[in-house]
């Protein structure tokens, strides 16, 4: 029996996880089922395929994740499940949801669910909470072993599977161009899609000075130069730092406090950050 | 072993929903424990009652759930516990928690908790916190399989259970009349009284259009006609439509909109919402 | 196998909680994992202390509390684990956050953390998330007994152990200065510093009036006489009480408001509550 892992844009406000919850209990009793977050932005698959890159290697092999961000329910867009390179599996709409994983982490096989067959039976005949009757469901199975990955459908073309546009960050004239994919919610720094790899190219050291300048499509938001450090304790308390996240990739903060809402900072693909040495 | 579903309106910010863990986990430790929500608004019974409505019948049969949403604590309103025609307990304060499982689930049999044998022992002498001291206790023995629902204390008839008033739903001149009960609070859709089949005499098929009238009882809020559709994903995003719930209610919504923000509506006896076949 | 028990101040919005979670099931699939809160307000050290005082001692024995609120990581703050009189761990960075609990449940052993030993395997060089990388992964295999807490690193003086300043209430011409400790948050409530031992002294039965004055180091906030009564329930709606609380503390309230709302009320040393028997 493996852990069933569950994430959407619900909100823990009114019934909707608690019934998930249920018909994963219904299923199997004593399935261990966690969440991930259901704190997503309402309809906003790229946070959910980027929570995802966040957690799921950090969880064992056969853990199975059911990820609901889903504003086409209803529609024609497909119900997949994709088992990752290192032996995750993730249930999901086939929206997107699965761009970062799949270009981080790596399919290893990608199936159709076949609705007629995973889902919950006498469920009330809805069109609207496919969170509940399919992916919870068919999730629960899976995690429990009631069902094996080959029993969801038929497998599809890796290529076939929806993505979100990335850009790939990228050094030229000696600084790097990248995005802002996500914010650490809480505290306000902004993490970029620049990796730990391409940064070590400015041979910029510990401690050192690093530029900065962010910009959106129509304007320039941030420019300025502070420490490249190890954590936030090596900087002053209201200092600026650039740092590398917990995931290793290139992130910017204020000390203590939020470097987003000093700015305005947004994510996406729109959102782009500049980082060179200091000119000074 | 039964699982343990936990609700209250304490929020998780401070540490009174893990004290109520702590309680379950000390009385039978590997305990199921789940959070139904603990983000009901403060004092709100009907709200309370709802989501139990939501939620329960996905459970299995024999899972305990707590509800502590409960403003006359200290008073002499009496701690109950119900056993439902589907076979799930809920063990609450009897001030109108158990008013739509009653109604809609139907009850088997309430028994009165005899808070002298029912409470945590050792606990402080506390008289403002019985969702941790009696309830979550009481439910955890209950769900551990400690204690046997007749050991709860002594049956008391249904018919003193205090309930809120419920107002049915009533077709009248080829319209229904109904009230909005509650909202699925992040996307901001109004769930109404209205069930299915009710809503069936209307002869109303999907793609056809409906007229939807609210008001409450100082003025109308909103007049118009729309989609009756399976799912958001049938019409425009921004676009209103009415379609039946996860609960197979009626319901209405803006697709990747908010339309109880978009026209300020409110939720309870007062708030009302006509339903009839498009006049044009 | 014992309870892992996690706080922080991550919220639930973004995957670091998650991942925590990941790191505990990784290192023993099954352990059973809680949260206390992760709600707690950004670096609010006091606030992490007083929710552990408000809950470890509704935990069984040998129950394992990691807390993270952590401004100091990457610094040279220590990690440490320690014992309390009653049988539990908490395993914290060494900042204040056992401020509480080693005042008022004492503490059996503290432990140095050696980082060289207990970090997670192959996680990615990152100096910003040791709640992920250090904390959780000490703490979950202390809970499931892959290490004994002999192995987490050499045992420290306890009157190393940083706390922040206590103050302690007192008696003094027939009145009772305290500090307000903490906000019962959804409810509004304010948690005083004053124990119902100390508060008896003032001879004070349930019923009576009790005056109440309040003010921070700039002004007076509050002076006004009201009920002293077992529970919320006591008094008419919207009337203000004081109480003894869930952890046997005098409390301040508004029954059905918001008694720190209504005035303004903050937490900390500088928040003073005077409290005496009512002149007339």
């Amino acid at each position: 029996m493996h852990a069933l892992v569950l994430q959407s844009d619900f909100g823990k406000a009114d019934g909707a996880v608690c019934a998930m919850y249920g018909v994963a209990e219904s299923v199997q009793p004593g399935l261990r089922i966690f969440d991930l977050t259901h704190e997503i932005e309402q309809y906003d698959i790229w946070e959910g395929s980027y929570r995802l890159i966040q957690t799921v290697s950090f969880w064992p092999e056969g853990t199975v994740f059911v990820s609901v961000v889903d504003p086409g329910v209803g529609s024609t867009r497909r119900s997949i499940a994709a088992l990752t390179d290192d032996g995750h599996y993730i249930i999901t709409p086939d929206n997107g949801t699965l761009t970062h994983v799949k270009r981080l982490c790596g399919l290893k096989c990608v199936r159709l669910i076949d609705e007629t067959v995973n889902r919950m039976p006498h469920a009330v005949d809805s069109y609207t909470f496919h969170g509940r009757d399919i992916y919870a469901f068919t999730g629960a199975r899976l995690a429990a072993g009631v069902i094996r990955f080959d029993d969801i459908g038929p497998e599809i073309p890796q290529d076939s599977v929806v993505t979100l546009p990335l850009i790939d960050p990228k050094m030229q004239d000696g600084a790097i161009e990248g995005t802002i994919d996500v914010l650490d919610i809480r505290f306000g720094s902004i993490w970029t899609n620049i990796p730990h790899s391409l940064f070590k190219e400015l041979h910029i050291d510990y401690g050192e000075r690093v530029q900065i300048e962010i910009r959106n499509d129509t304007r320039a938001l941030y420019r300025n130069v502070m420490t490249f450090a190890h954590s936030f304790a090596e900087v002053f308390v209201g200092e600026p730092l650039a740092y590398i996240n917990s995931l290793d990739y290139l992130a910017v903060a204020i000390n203590q406090g939020s470097f987003a809402r000093a700015y305005s900072i947004g994510t996406g693909n729109s959102w782009h950050i500049r980082v060179s040495r200091s000119p000074f």
